[in-house]
């Protein structure tokens, strides 16, 4: 694996060269962009100023590229198979039953409460139902309400890279600056292998930084972060009076070979400046439900609560009772392990398909994500993989010409994994790309089969 | 009725002697509020700076006192009976149909072409389902995504008074100025009465507005704008090159004495600069399923739908197919019909039930609510009704303390008429509350019953 090998090698320079940040070199090395005048000019002159600070989405381009090449698409996180039937007819129930009226907007009691319930063991504390848990639009809501609820203009956003987009666009939108911290490795075979520097991370943060975005299980990498990584980075933390934490745990329920989610919140001292978000849709399969929350201490939860009042109001209540349902039917049927097994056996089918077709993947520990290396695919050399300057834009990058050629000629969808960098890290994945292994086995087959017979695979010289 | 007259008369006052705006009137008028200072510090030190421009929601107050006192709710506006069961089943059947994953943040293909097709000859124009409509979370969503989408901090946002809070707060929270423009009526019988001046409007736009907001059928006063009356506003608003209108019309399908709903955006030269938001909670009774959309010209629709996509990625996919199925059925079964003729009916038992309590109602034209006459209702002297200064916190309004006696002393729940207007214009409703007739005819019956059993209907003296 050698790219891996190869990106890590790169990588490490790209951050270790780093001084402690002065004003001068945060702004070149994480600030100023120079791709953003070049960004397509997708916004309406009639918007507001705070949109032309949006990118476009990878996914956006992908979605229609995708669509339009009627291809196999690995690039969206959901599952292609239908969601358990016992979280179906809970909705079917709680519909006929008539929830459907406004429900409170922190969340409906039945669903608050049961939370409260399942997460104070795991948090190892208490957890008010009313004031420490906030029921919103999916995960995607919960990023965006905390950004509005808790950064300013003047703030700083620290995210953990690769990321997924939601904090980044939202921290754009609110005017904020977002600065990556990269996971690197050595030598990745494993999501284990991608670590944090802890020197670089307590670099990044600085008395005006607001918020650190983590998330575990992580996307792209499929990292779990293990209770130790997880309590060196609240030790760094502390040392910032100011710093709140956003912890996407969204994945949580999709932990393998036996190893166990911790909470960043758990951590002693932490429960009070973090956010942990949660997903209903990843949970339960039902990613087109929108139902996700958030677990915090009252000073967090009711801005948060307040901005996604102001932006949908409530959530959808029969798919809150529902998610309440679901919940105890869940814990009475062993569905989490269930869940966990049917997932792993995914990933590791992924994983041995793109392994013979020469992709060799970074076997991930949790999540719904993988990420392979695709230096075995030939592409014009206007694509440079090896030195690929930082300011190439994302469109021009090595690893967005692989997944275009990947959809257009095999027909397979993956996501070119430099998109999840800010600037100054992107060329760390440039011979990386994600692919989702929560789809039914026929379009995993589907998949290797389209990448083995375009020969795209083998075209590298 | 003499508050209603009172009121007018007051009202009228105030407005018209105000000067053609210079800024310094302009700032007095409209932008100061010295009960800013007064507002309870319900914000949390951690969060951003904007949430403290925000004020506490009218609705978060009444509705915990209505819990408290297990009060009769006509405060909120939502149905207490179910919702047809042809629209349950179409989500029962969706959800089994396994529409359960993520949608087209912009809205499923099947609902934006069914939307398409019922809204063309409505606009008298093709509406392209995909660039021109927008489904979101409901239409608290697409008001507040719109306001993200098109508003910054030095933009001014008007508003016809008494309005519905979420532009307001959205305006807030984006760091821009509301300016009120308050509806005015010399004598109130029905919510015709209360009438748009356009030479108060015209005061009140400048070049710094970027967008007007308006209602119809109007929320709190059951007011129907007719076509002369929008195209009267049309013609001041096509004075304002930059000037955009959010246009308001969730209860389009609750207009009542065979009027007719009118879209702003239908009027020549308005479709262009006009989003027009339209909410499936109202139309099928079911406001707990959070789907609204917004129709309008694609360089509006698509920012809006980019803060959607930020804010919460898609709607529900199943209540949104639910949506599309639900439309085709109920224009085969004579829906729309049955729903008008089964609330008319409700507001004319509430106008009945609450003239004969002494209550005397503005009967509304269309909508869930009307606005009653509560000076029959004696409270302490300490909330002056004919002298109230403008300064007043709104939490020591009369208005308020009425609603607060009605909840607790007679266990009903009314909002205060004056929560729905800006600094300057809350002494107009000092005499109202605000009742919502879409409730069962117990529950419409059992309000009755309980305030004329609790006196306070004959306290006055």
């Amino acid at each position: 694996m050698r790219s891996a090998r190869a990106m890590a090698r790169r990588a490490r320079g790209a951050g270790r060269s780093k001084p402690k940040s002065s004003d001068a070199t945060r702004s070149t090395l994480f600030d100023a962009d120079p791709t953003l005048a070049q960004r397509p000019q997708a916004q309406s002159p009639l918007s507001s100023v705070r949109m032309g600070r949006t990118e476009p989405s990878v996914f956006a381009e992908f979605s229609e590229l995708s669509d339009k090449f009627n291809a196999v698409n690995l690039g969206q996180g959901f599952p292609d198979y239908a969601m358990p039937d016992f979280v179906k007819e809970a909705a079917v129930e709680a519909i006929r039953a008539d929830y459907n009226q406004y429900s409170r907007p922190a969340g409906h009691a039945r669903l608050v409460e049961k939370l409260a319930s399942r997460y104070s063991p795991r948090f190892g504390r208490s957890i008010d139902a009313y004031t420490e848990i906030g029921v919103v639009g999916g995960a995607t809501n919960a990023i965006f309400s905390a950004l509005v609820a808790l950064v300013d203009p003047d703030d700083e956003v620290v995210c953990v890279e690769p990321y997924f987009d939601a904090p980044k666009i939202a921290a754009d939108l609110m005017g904020a600056t977002t600065i990556g911290v990269p996971l690197r490795a050595d030598w990745a075979e494993t999501a284990a292998d991608w670590k944090l520097d802890l020197d670089e991370l307590d670099d990044a943060l600085t008395e005006r930084t607001k918020l650190l975005v983590l998330n575990t299980p992580h996307n792209p990498t499929g990292k779990v972060f293990s209770r130790e990584e997880l309590e060196g980075i609240a030790e760094v933390v502390k040392r910032y009076p100011r710093l709140l934490v956003l912890s996407d745990e969204v994945y949580e329920g999709m932990v393998y070979d036996g190893l166990r989610h911790h909470h960043v919140g758990a951590v002693e001292g932490m429960f009070e400046r973090t956010i942990s978000v949660f997903s209903v849709g990843k949970t339960f399969s039902a990613t087109g439900w929108r139902v996700g929350y958030a677990v915090g201490p009252e000073p967090l939860i009711a801005p948060l609560v307040r901005v996604h009042q102001a932006s949908n109001f409530s959530t959808p209540t029969p798919l809150q009772i529902a998610s309440a349902i679901a919940f105890d039917k869940a814990e009475e049927f062993g569905y989490f392990e269930d869940l966990t097994a049917t997932l792993q056996a995914k990933r590791d089918k992924l994983c041995r398909l793109l392994r013979t077709a020469g992709l060799s993947p970074i076997t991930p520990q949790g999540g719904y994500f993988l990420l392979a290396d695709t230096t075995k695919i030939g592409i014009p050399t206007e694509f440079p993989l090896w030195e690929a300057p930082e300011d190439l834009p994302l469109r021009d990058r090595r690893d967005f010409a692989v997944c275009r050629q990947l959809c257009e000629r095999a027909g397979v969808t993956a996501i070119p994994a430099s998109a999840f960098f800010s600037f100054g890290h992107r060329h760390i994945t440039d011979s990386l790309a994600r692919f989702c292994f929560s789809k039914k086995d026929d379009t995993l087959n589907e998949a290797f089969r389209r990448i083995v017979h375009s020969g795209l695979n083998a075209t590298w010289v």
